[in-house]
């Protein structure tokens, strides 16, 4: 990670763990940020459930906490500031999960949303997630995040 | 609660604490259960966000574990033994919620799915759920739920 990166990481999980409280009860933090990339872990024990692999709730939850974080880091590296919102998620379980929880998500290119957001102050950002499990593709999430401007 | 469905109800809440451990952390309890309903309540801050209103994730979990506890329950009412796993999920959020986070999901007739069960020792059940926040609905979750027959 380059030095604004590992700055704004710290700065985020400073965040999840002090004003998101189950974040850090689901031991959740992040793995990488290329600028591009975000990878969050949460470890399984705490996020187990009766099968002995990751609980359905905290598969959806390390998800749609990616894609939020992701919305922070995109408008914090290009100065903007506001409060994200989830307004839906979507999510299918292929295959159960039996290691740490580990979602993955690319912001690829939403420079229309940006385009929008400098013009109205508001923008969306849908955005996909994945988790694998032994390598392969185990839990993939959607979710459309709204972006408000403003403090 | 009559005493079938309190004896039901403790043994569920045992369940949830020591086998899916981010219940605890939840602070999740069952409100209600009459056979046909059942509501789940979280206490609001250990599920807070950075806005002060519950976090996305936690009302997806909520939501999510209500569904697979009303599977739990309805099995277990008809003396069926077997794994629960959800297959998919979705969540739209339309309010924020600044109160505790009270799922409530109705079972309804689904008696089409029990008599697969037994042909088949397999079954579907489509659930819904929603949570208010000051009296209208804030959240609606469906999930579909995967029934094994087995130990």
């Amino acid at each position: 990670m380059n030095e604004v990166h590992a700055t704004l990481i710290a700065e985020l999980e400073n965040t999840w763990y002090t004003r998101i409280p189950i974040t850090k009860a689901m031991q959740a933090k992040v793995q990488s940020f290329d600028g591009n990339v975000l990878v969050v872990e949460a470890a399984l024990e705490p996020n187990i459930n009766l099968h002995g692999t990751a609980f359905a709730g905290s598969l959806y939850t390390v998800s749609a906490l990616t894609g939020w974080s992701m919305v922070h880091l995109q408008t914090r590296l290009r100065g903007v500031e506001g409060s994200i919102v989830l307004a839906s998620g979507h999510i299918d379980y292929f295959k159960p999960v039996k290691e740490n929880l580990v979602a993955t998500c690319v912001f690829g290119d939403q420079e229309a949303a940006f385009t929008r957001l400098k013009e109205t102050g508001k923008a969306r950002f849908p955005l996909t997630t994945t988790i694998p499990a032994a390598g392969v593709e185990a839990a993939a999430f959607k979710g459309e995040y709204a972006f408000l401007r403003g403090h």
